[in-house]
C-alpha cells in the first residue's frame, strides 16, 4: 500500500486543503494527514485546538464520501528545533514514501532529510488560512465560501469567529 | 454518534487491549484510541515508537475486520504534571462521553475531571505489557501467544526483541 | 470567605492595578493576586523578575494600609498552550469564585473554563505597563506619576530604567 | 526587616514543618515559605497540588495565630538542573539572608551559592512526609497525629487518602 | 592561565567576529568561544546548526594559524529565562575571568552577575550577521566579502544561501 | 581528515575513558568527545557539571601530551526521546564517520541511525564511573587509582567527594 504524508496546520481546514487531499488520493492509496503545531490553540494564528481541527477534517472527508480507509489524521506538536522536525514526525506515523506540502520550510527540511519524495502542492488561488482568519476578524462573512460548509457549521457551533476576535 | 475514549501505552498492543476494544465496540459507536506516552521509545518499558504502535493497532483491527469507521488512533505525549493530564488529552480528541482504562491513576484523574463516565476495563488474566516485555527479555517465545499474530509479525520484522534487549 | 482572583503581569505594578485591587476589596473578602509570566524577566516587555514584582505589590499594599489578611501574591509561569492555562493556574491557587482581568485572552479562556465568574476591570485611562515602559525608554520621568511612589523608589533602587534600556 | 527562606515540598504540611516555622519566627522577622516541586501532584510522593499545599500551610498558621504579616507562601516548580536551582528560586522571592532546610541537596546547593546563611533544621523525630504517606497507604489513621488537625480536616475533605491509594 | 569568554550566535561567523578573537588573543591566554542559541537552526535569523557554526569557526581559525591551544568552542542552547542565563553558561565552561560581547542584553546580564569583567567589543563597521543574511536573501554576492573565504566556501558547499531563502 | 565520535557521561573522566581515547587516536585523525547528559549535575549519578567534566578531560589530555589538534570536547544535553537522540547529537558536531561507545542503548540507536560505523569499546576491567562514585561514597580512597592523577587533583580541589555525599 502506497502511503503519503500531508502536513498542514489547518487553521482552519479549507477548500485548498480539501483539493490537495482529493488530488493526492487519485494517485496514493492512502494519505496520512498530520495536524502540525498541534498544541497551539487560542492564538490569533492558531485559534483551533488539535481536536477541533481533527473534527473539521474528518467531518469534511465524511461529507465528501472519502472513506476512513483512505486516510488517517495524526496531530503532532511542533518542535522549535527544525533539524529535529522530520525525525520528530517520523516517530509518530506509519511508513510513507512521499510528502505533500505547501510550506517552504517543510519542503527544505524534507529535501535535506532525503528519505521521502517531496511533492509541491498547487494551492487554490486566494484560499489560505491567513486570509480566512483575516476575514473572520473583519467580520467579512465571505470566509464561509473558502471552507467546506461542514467546517463553516462547526466553526459557528464553537462560536469560532468570536474566539478569534477575543484572542487577536 | 456515541464516541468513547480508550487510553493505553500499548507497549506492545496485546490480546487484552484487543479484547477491550471488541467489547467496547459492542456498546459504543466508535472508539478513540489514545496512544499514551507517545514520545517515549527505545526504553525498557517503552520500546516502540508511537508510529510503530499505531501500525500494530491498525493492522490488528484490519485483520480482525473492524472497520476504520469504528475507531480513530491518536498518539499523545505524556505531561509530567498530572493535574493537566485530562485537559491535555481533551485538546487532542473529538468529543467523547466515556473513558475505558485499566490504569488507576488515569481512573483517578478522570474521576476528578468529572466530565466523562469512567469505565473500568476487565483485563485478560496473565496478559500485560510488562509480562510480554519480560518474556521477550528472557528469550521466552511464549510472548507471541499474548499478542495478535499480526503484532508478532511486525515485532519480528522490526527486530523488536533484540531492541528490547539492547535498551534494557 | 469569598476569594477572588486577579491576574496580571505587573511590568511594573502601577496605579491602574492598585485601583483594581482597592475596588475589588470593597466587594471581596480576599484577593489572590497572580503574577503571570513569572519566569520572564530582563526582556523589553518583561523587565522585572517575579520576586521584584512581588516586592512592588507587597510594598505598595503595605504603604496603602491594605492588610496581608486581605490578599496573597502567587507568581505563576506562563504555559504556551492556552487551553491548559486555566487548569495550570488552578493547581497553584486556593479556591476562588471570580476572576478580575483586563486581558481579552484571559477573559476568553475563563469564559470557556466556565468555573468562575469573569469580571471585566475598568482600566485607569492612560495608565498601562506598555506606556510606562515606553516613557522609561524615552527618558520621560513622567512614568513616576503612573506608579505608586513606593514602586518608583524600588525601580530607582534597582536601577530599573537603565535595565529596561539595556534589554530593549 | 530580616527575612529568611524555608523550602519544603510539604507533602503534606506536618507538625515538623510547623515546629520549624515557629522556632524560626522566634528569631526572624518574617519567613518566606517556598513550596518546592510545585507542579508535581497526583503522584505517590507528591499527592497534593501546590494550591492544596498553600491552603494547608495558610490554614494551619491562621489556626495557630501566626499573622499573615510574618510569612509569605510562594510555590516554585522544580528545575531538573540543580546548578540552576538557587538562582531559579532567587528570581521568585523577595530578598532573604538565611535559609532553613532539612534537605541535604538543598543545603549543598546553598553552600555553593554562598549568598545566604544556611541553617540546618532540627526535625521532629518520627515526623516526615514519607512516613505520613506510608501510613495513609496502609490505612493507619495514626497519620492524623503527625499533622495539625486543620491539615487532617482538609485532607479528609479532599478525600486525600483515597487519592494517595489510587496514584500509588 | 587567563581564560576569557566570547559569546555570539555566529549566524554566520564573520570578519567582525574574527577581528574580536584576534584582538582578544593579544591580551588573553585563551578564549572560550560560546556558540549561543545552539539549538536554533533552519530559521531566517538562525540558518546554521551549531555543528556547522563549529566548523566555520574552527576552519577559519585553522586557516589563520590560530592554534587549538588558544581557544575552545562550546555550543550552548538558549534559555528563555534571562535571569538564569549566566549561571546556565557557567555550568558548561571552564573558569573564565572576563567576557567579550557585543550584545547589550548579555552585557546587562553579566554586569548583574558581577563575577566577570565585562569587555565591550568594537564591531567592524558594516559587518553583522543580519546584514550578511539580508544580502544572501537578496542574491547580493557581496556577503562573501564580509566573511572569511573559508566560511564562504563552507556555506557554498552546504548550499547555505538556498537554505536561507527557503526558510525565510 | 577522519573524525570519530566518542560519547560518554564522564562522571568522572576515568582511566577507562583515557584508554579508549588513546587507542582511538592510534587509528583516527581526530576525536570528537561528546559530554552526554551535559545539563545534569549535583545528582548522585551525575555529580559534576559539564564545565567540570570539560576541565577533567582537557587537563588529563594535556598532561598526557595529547594535542588539542587531535580532539574537540562538546557538551550536549540529554533528550528524553531516544528516537531523536542521534539527530540531536548530529546538529552539534562536525562530520564524523564512526562512533566509539560502551553504552548498549547508544549502540542500538546508532545502528538504527545507520550513518556511522559503530565501534564497541573495550572497557578496562573494574573501572567504571559507577564503581568510582561508590568508592567515593564509602570513603574508600582507592577511587584515586581509577582516575588520572590530574582528575583526582581537580576533584579534591572542588571538594567533590563531599559533594557526592551531600547529594546522594
Amino acid at each position: 500500500m502506497k502511503q503519503a504524508l500531508f502536513v498542514g496546520r489547518f487553521q482552519p481546514f479549507h477548500l485548498g486543503h480539501l483539493s490537495v487531499i482529493k488530488k493526492a488520493l487519485e494517485v496514493e492509496d492512502r494519505l496520512i494527514i498530520v495536524i502540525g503545531s498541534a498544541e497551539e490553540n487560542h492564538e490569533s494564528a492558531n485559534p483551533f485546538t488539535a481536536g477541533e481541527r481533527f473534527q473539521m477534517i474528518e467531518a469534511t472527508l465524511n461529507a465528501e464520501g472519502i472513506s476512513h480507509d483512505r486516510h488517517a489524521i495524526i496531530p503532532i506538536r511542533n518542535v522549535e528545533n527544525f533539524m529535529l522536525w522530520t525525525t520528530h514526525v517520523d516517530q509518530y506515523i506509519p511508513p510513507v514514501y512521499k510528502i505533500y506540502t505547501g510550506s517552504d520550510i517543510v519542503k527544505a527540511l524534507y529535501k535535506e532529510h532525503g528519505k521521502y519524495e517531496v511533492k509541491d502542492i498547487e494551492l487554490v488561488s486566494g484560499v489560505s488560512g491567513t486570509r480566512i482568519r483575516e476575514k473572520m476578524l473583519k467580520g467579512d462573512d465571505e470566509w464561509k465560501q473558502l471552507v467546506h460548509k461542514t467546517v463553516a457549521g462547526l466553526i459557528e457551533k464553537w462560536d469560532g469567529v468570536k474566539r478569534i476576535r477575543m484572542v487577536s
